[in-house]
């Protein structure tokens, strides 16, 4: 038995996100069908990042277990004949058999894209939440400046999380605009559930001036859901990268 | 009876181009309906380009009489609530009566957007052509300098056109890579039928070795659709803007 990782794109639009569930078609779901059927073996494969519906992803990573004789960097070409257009693997390769995506040391980069102008633009819609009321770079970048680092970030979880403790820790987090388009890119060495979206959310809020940079602080400290802002929509949401130590 | 100007923006996706044709529905017969109906009137309305199936639209323009009174700058708001999330007017405003969207001294400005990686990324499928094989920008770049000026495109016009001239001027091509995606942006005084889609596929194929950067002179000077390179597919072309003089 060999075990393959693969990276994988998929735009989340039409997914239930990527856990199998009884409600809709998921990514994972897709991936085990056609997995079975080019290898001719049941396939479940082991996903890193169980992304929520509606989430797109650049590098997710999933592993599997197989008898193949298909050399591991030839299994994205033969699997990418067989996947819808919205699945498509970027990389394909051998492994350790020891190697599990969740349980070892990564850091993970997320984009957030919001679309920020006075009319929305239907060449955006898909991939950005769009925000109609003007929104100050420079104070969403000092707001920035406080979630990077080790932090509590319990204020910025859903209370679906259910982790031993809500401290992450946040290398890098970098907010540009790009003509009408604000991307929030993030990386850190894990993200509780509904993370990113919080702080996108939060941040958005600084960006209209609903909120001060420095509150920002004051709602890491506070540890409390209720006193940040909103779930950003899943639609804005990228998974960018996994990177493995 | 006053005349109206709209910016309109459109993901082609889902639409059989601008015109109003019987087998499709199109961007064109979507505004005539839906214009019809916030103001009460049969409203015709007269577009700047007629964009083909699949082609995508951030600044299209387009006009319409009525007696309506709403203030110009009013009716993209109203509009809008009645509009498919894949059609926005970006800009309403009344103009002189005499404003012809198509009899004027215009500038319009196409981008054409190329992934080149190794595999197709789906967060990038739906508003651009992917091409596999590494392209070489420089060259591209390099080719772009002979398109620039006045010329007789001819070698660059499909065989539906049925213009008087086929003299037009081309003010800037610029080619800029960001990541894997590969951005042409075209600015003229009038595009014959397919011209950027099929400047699009030669400057692909000098990008890929296919041609030398020269031989798009050549091409040029031969006034000969065969000897220029394929059509690039629709989806990667949007008409950015139009402006009037």
């Amino acid at each position: 038995m060999k075990r393959f990782k693969l990276t994988v794109a998929y735009d989340g639009t039409n997914y239930c996100g990527w856990q199998i569930q009884p409600n809709g078609i998921t990514v994972e779901e897709v991936l085990n069908t056609h997995l079975s059927e080019l290898l001719k073996e049941d396939i479940h494969i082991i996903g890193a990042s169980r992304t929520d519906s509606g989430v797109h992803a650049y590098g997710n990573v999933a592993v599997f277990d197989s008898e193949t004789r298909i050399p591991g960097e030839k299994i994205s070409y033969a699997l990418n004949q067989r996947l819808p257009k919205d699945i498509v693997i970027q990389k394909s390769e051998q492994v350790a058999d020891d190697f599990h995506p969740r349980y070892c040391d990564t850091r993970k980069t997320y984009e957030y894209q919001i679309y920020n102008a006075e009319f929305e633009n239907p060449l955006f819609s898909r991939y950005s939440h769009f925000v109609g009321r003007p929104m100050d770079i420079e104070k969403m970048q000092e707001a920035a400046s406080y979630i990077v680092g080790e932090h509590d970030f319990a204020s910025f979880c859903a209370s679906k999380g259910q982790q031993k403790t809500t401290v992450r820790e946040i290398y890098e987090l970098n907010i540009c605009r790009e003509g009408n388009l604000v991307k929030l890119r993030i990386k850190g060495n894990g993200f509780l559930y509904n993370m990113v979206r919080i702080i996108a959310g939060t941040l958005m809020h600084v960006g209209t001036g609903l909120y001060k940079p420095e509150d920002v602080k004051v709602i890491i400290e506070a540890k409390d859901r209720s006193k940040a802002g909103p779930t950003a929509p899943a639609k804005g949401l990228r998974l960018i990268e996994i990177e493995y130590f």
